[in-house]
Order: structure tokens, then sequence, then C-alpha cells
């Protein structure tokens, strides 16, 4: 079933709501799935969504799906006159793991073009990277001195970058060496980005649920002990997982880190190498007379692909219905050769969708940036600086808040 | 032997260089005696003094000879061609405890009052309320990703606020309940107090040392991370100890969170207040057939008082020197009665002296505070505001260098 509906009562006693943004005609459908009681329903009140996303250069096909498209839709979609739309660029978080020296200037100003190549407009959203905003680490400073160190420790992801066990605590030999303070408050920072523009609605997928319920934890405890409402606890907006995984490890995600480029299809790629990169994709080598299943246990490679041809579908069929209409498409030639062999079938189809999707999008990336090339002060400059101070005012009306709360400042 | 004299190669070589403020004619002749070789020896380079206090409300005694006396004689003594002299009530760093509703804006006022009270020149110094300066939360986060969890874990002062032993972990049940993670984080803010102003020179106590290696640690950490000498380490100036008792415990260090307001004097006692407090210090029962003797393990006490008196002695003498000049003062009286008992002879000088210390001090804070008093915008406030402002141009030319290096910002 891929067509998803607002969150019935038993999800959101879970805490496992969705929803489709495919789906939801506008924006306000969409916030009302959300983990807590969406008091939003009741009250018409200014919404803020935040959203993230780190400085990796050219977005590929796992963050659009994952991420930026949804972005898109949210501003297509919501209100103008109830909704902000703040992202960015999380610059500060890039850096707590070490960077190769002149990669994070070249990828933030990528991801900038990329986010405007995909159709975000910075009239609309408030665009920026986070550096340029210190109202982002002096609100995770004031954060720290009510949050709990247990709790961080308990969380999984300093964990994971160093390669330990979930279970793993700080005195283990390798967290003592190398783990970075930075990489630890991770979360910290995370919660300050959303709390510091008073987000209400915060997009995540499944892996970073545990930053969001600490985000929420970090409210209640700078609000407890300054006895007031003074930061808001943003709700979840959890979108069904677009998990689009690598083209030669089909049982990993399409990442950026991966050795092997043609592991991935970036938002910039041409239709050649978009159509070469498919047709290497590693799928099976199970008798072509099996035709085209879903199966991603036991056929990842191929359901990656049927994945990605339901996620662009403009009917909205899931994966399955997919590979039930390829097959009866081939009928007869199920074990055919060339053209009319399923899996070839499958993926001309998908470069073929994969580019109709793309091309506008590295058309105009390449438009931005060539119409900018080394210019100071060209238009991706004005965009970010704009944006910057955008985001600038709206921390400061939190911080102006919070430092009265705090009793700090003047 | 009260007298000290620039370093020794000895002492140098022990890191346990000391300077005596009193005997150093120029700030020079102090900072040479630090405990890195001194580079500033040979080429003169300007020289930034960076000291933080809390804001603990009116200071007492032992916060003016542990600290404020000296920063008044660097001021003093400091060529301002060639030094700056920064100064910070640290804010940022009193909330890693809870503080209870309505004292750190008063408190924090209280304190810059009596900064000025006793003589700081707002237009010699600059003098600032941390909060008001973003750029030392924003170089903490930065100096976090490169800061090592393990080394912070290994620091001493959260096991002290949470009365844990010096061996204490994370994983301590205390620690894992209630540690917060500002407290836990206090040193990295520490480094970056010192390091965004890039401070050459650190006047701190015995207590603090750790602290300040700390700070050179961020910044041997921050430079290899970044490859180039973009951050300052800070040398060492390590004062005399000169540790004030608590009146009525003098096993313990005179403090603010002591519930007996007689066991400290503040800046602004009154003199009956001083004489009062200072005839009620606890001194002990041997026989007044003893004279006066100075003693810190079996006379805490009468110790403590002789120490006072030796701090604010024009003429440098030793507590030795003095407790033996007050005996041969009562001669024939040793174990007389009223005036001429030792320890009432002893602890009437005190109290003159301190009065004769403090009163100008009272009188100068009264009038700053009744000047100033409910006026928004009035003298206080416009010292703090141009205190901060020259301290956030001060943060700014070094974080303009961090994020260049680090390649944040646009």
């Amino acid at each position: 079933m891929k067509s998803l509906t607002r969150a019935s009562g038993l999800l959101s006693r879970q805490g496992l709501t969705s929803f489709t943004t495919t789906r939801a005609s506008t924006l306000q459908q969409c916030l009302y799935s959300s983990t807590t009681t969406p008091t939003t329903a009741r009250k018409p009140q200014r919404q803020v969504i935040f959203s993230g996303i780190q400085p990796t250069g050219v977005p590929h096909l796992g963050n659009y799906l994952g991420a930026l498209q949804q972005w898109k839709r949210m501003q297509d979609s919501a209100d103008p006159e109830t909704t902000d739309l703040i992202f960015s660029v999380v610059d500060l978080h890039a850096i707590t793991v070490p960077q190769q020296r002149g990669n994070l200037k070249k990828w933030k100003r990528e991801m900038l073009a990329a986010l405007l190549a995909i159709g975000l407009d910075p009239k609309r959203c408030t665009i920026f990277y986070q550096s340029m905003v210190p109202g982002h680490s002096e609100l995770q400073w004031i954060l720290s001195c009510t949050a709990s160190t247990g709790y961080l420790s308990r969380m999984t992801q300093w964990k994971s970058k160093l390669q330990l066990a979930d279970d793993a605590n700080m005195l283990d030999d390798k967290a003592k060496s190398s783990l970075k303070h930075g990489l630890f408050s991770y979360p910290i920072l995370q919660a300050a980005d959303i709390l510091v523009h008073r987000a209400t609605h915060v997009p995540v997928g499944e892996d970073q649920r545990q930053h969001l319920e600490f985000a929420r934890e970090c409210v209640t405890n700078f609000n407890h002990a300054y006895k007031g409402k003074v930061l808001v606890a943003p709700e979840t907006i959890l979108s069904p997982t677009k998990r689009v995984m690598s083209l030669q490890l089909p049982t990993k995600k399409m990442s950026k880190s991966d050795p092997d480029p043609s592991s991935r299809i970036l938002l910039t790629d041409t239709p050649s190498e978009i159509h070469s990169k498919i047709l290497k994709a590693r799928t099976d080598s199970l008798t072509p007379s099996l035709g085209i299943t879903f199966d991603p246990v036991q056929r990842p490679g191929v359901s990656n692909l049927l994945q990605l041809l339901s996620h662009f579908d403009s009917q909205n069929r899931s994966a399955q219905e997919i590979a039930a209409q390829i097959n009866v498409e081939v009928g007869n030639q199920l074990g055919g050769e060339g053209e009319e062999n399923p899996l070839r079938k499958l993926k001309e189809r998908v470069s073929e969708v994969v580019q109709r999707e793309l091309n506008p999008i590295r058309e105009r990336y390449l438009e931005l940036l060539e119409g900018d090339e080394g210019k100071e002060g060209g238009y991706l400059d004005e965009v970010i600086r704009e944006g910057a101070r955008k985001a600038n005012e709206s921390a400061e009306r939190t911080l102006s808040r919070v430092r009265r709360a705090v009793e700090l400042g003047a």
C-alpha cells in the first residue's frame, strides 16, 4: 500500500503517524498528522516548518526523494499567510566530523544552487547557511545548561559515527580516545536549530525521530527551569520512508560517501550518465522468466528500481503494481532478450523517468552556477545573505525571549 | 616569605611561576613570568589580558583579593600602548548551575558596579557581560568539534560541583542522573572566552590551572585540524595565592554561598558591619599568653586574620612578621584583657585596615548605583553596552579568521 492517509488514532498513539505529500492537498492536512495532539487544528496559529540538510555538495537522488522533494511540495502546498518555511544548510553540523580542506565552502554553494534548482523560491522560503546565524550556537549553549548528559550519552548517532554498538558507553576505549565533544553534543545543536525559529513542525525521517524527541525534551527542561512557556515544542511530520538504495550495493542506502560514483545518481547527472548508471545497476541473476517482482529482501536491486518508479509515478502506483504492469507489458516475451528482457525494460523505464525528473533541475542548476561563477555578490550570494538576514531576525525574536527568561544580556 | 620575584628557571620548568603585582613595577615584568617561553620578551607584540568573573553580586573580600585587586593593579601598571585588558562578567557560565529567579540580572549589575567602584576604568578596560557577545558561544561550538570528550570527562570541576570524587566518571549514577551538559562543557566555553579575544595572558588561580591547560589543548587541536596558526595559545599568569578564609569556618574559603553572612565581608559593608564581623570572627581558645602566632593548620582563624593584614600591608610584611610585631606591641600585657588582649588587638587592626581599604570602594559603589537607579540607559547601562561593543569587535576579529579556516559563513 503506497497511499497514505491522515494518521489514525491508533497510529497517533503509537507515535507512528505518517502522511503523503502527494495525497494531502494542503499543508494543513499534512501538519495535523503529527505525533502529538493537533492543537493547531483547533486554534489557527502561525506555523513554522523547519528542516536542515548537510552541505554534501550536489544532492543525489536519495537526498532528493528523502527530503528535498518534500520541501518543494510543502512550499507549493502551504498557505503563505499561515505558514513559514525555513530551510538551513547545516554547516555547523558538518564540522562535527573532519572535512577535507576546500570541500565545505564548495559543497555549501552546490547545495544552495541545488535547492534553488529543484524550485525552492527564496522569496517564499528562508534559506540560509546555519553558521551565518549565531543564534543557533547561542541557543545551543543555553539549552545545554538544562540538558541531561545522561540522555545524550544514550543517543545512538555518535555511536554509529564511531562504529560502536548502540549500547556502547562513554567509557568505551574508542569513545574515550576519539569522541569529539561536538559530535556528542550534536542533538543539542539540532534542538537549537529547531527551537530558535519556534518551529511548530519538523519533517523527519525515521532515523531522526530520536533527535526530535530530544528536542522536545529540551523544551520541557528549559520551560521547567525557567518557569514559563518560553520555547515551543515542535511536532513531528514523519514522512513516509522514501529510501533510495545504492545502485551497486542495493542493501545499503545511496550515499555520497560511497567511493563508487556509479552507486548514485546526482541531481546534475546528464541524461547519458543517468542512462549508463541505471543500466549498470546491480540487480540479480534470477532467471528472467521470473519476470519482475517486488521483494526487497530477495531482490533488493530490482526492488530499488521499482521503488524509484513508484516514487516518481504520476498515478501514484505502488512498486508491486508497477512490477505487475511491466510483466503484463512484456507478456509472452518473458525471458526475451534485448529490449524485451523485463529487467532491461525496467531499467530503461527508470532511466527515462529519472531523466525526465532531473533534466530541468540540472539545467536550472547549471544556469545558476554559470550565471554566478566567481562573482562576489552574485545571485547565490545575494540569496544566502538575504536568507541569513531573515533567519537572524527569526532567531532574534526567540532569543530575546530566551535571554529575558534566563536573565542574559544587559 | 611573602615577597615574590620573577620566576626562576627552576620554577618555570615546574610550571609553578608566580609574580607579585606589588613588586613588578610594570606589567611587562609580570607577563614575562609565564609558564611558557616568554617569546614576548624578544619580540614586542600586542598583549591581551583576559579574565572573567562569575556574577555573584557584590564581591566579598575573597573575590577582591583573589582577583579584582590584581585586575586593578594590571590596569594601573600595564602600558596602554601595548596591552589590552578585557574583563568579562561570565553570565553564560553562571547558568551551568540553577539560579534563583531574579538574582542573575541583579547580581550582574552589582558586579559591574563593584568593578567600577574598585577603580577599573571602562575607557582603559573592556568590561562586558559575556552573553552580550555571541561570539563566545559560537566559538564554543566550533572548538567543541575538535575537543576530546575523554579529556573533558577527566576534568574535576563538574565532579566537585556534583560532589563526586575526582576519579568519578560519567557512568556514576549521580552523573548519569543529574549532570547537565553545560556544566560538563564548561571548560570549552572558558577556552572560547579566552581564545575569541586572542588573549596572550590569563591570570588564574591554582584551581583554574587545569582549565587553562585545556584551553591550550583546544588551540593545539584546532590549529592542527585546520592546518594553520589561527588561534593563539594563552600563557598563564599564575598569581600568588591570596586565599581569604571564612570568618566563621576558617578552614573553608570565604564564599558567597555560605548561609551565614557574618562569614564574609562584602565590598559594600559599612564600617560598623566590618567591625562587628571581624570582632565576631572565629579564632581559637588557646591561652592568650601564647600571643599571636601564624599557624594555618593549628590556628586557622588567627592565621586568616594575619593573612588579611599582610595582604593589605603597605610595607609588604608577611603574616609572620606582623604576628611578631603585634606581640611586641602588646609586650608585657600578653595575657591582658580588653584592648590589650593580643587577639582583640589583632582584630581591631584588621577591622581598621579593611575599613580603610573598603570605605572608598563602598562610597563609589553607592554613588554609581544611586546615580543610576532605575534608569534605562543610565551610566552602568552605557558602560556595559560600550564594553559589549568593543568586545564584539574583538571577538569578530578572531571569528572572521576562524570562519575562514573552517569554511563557515557565506
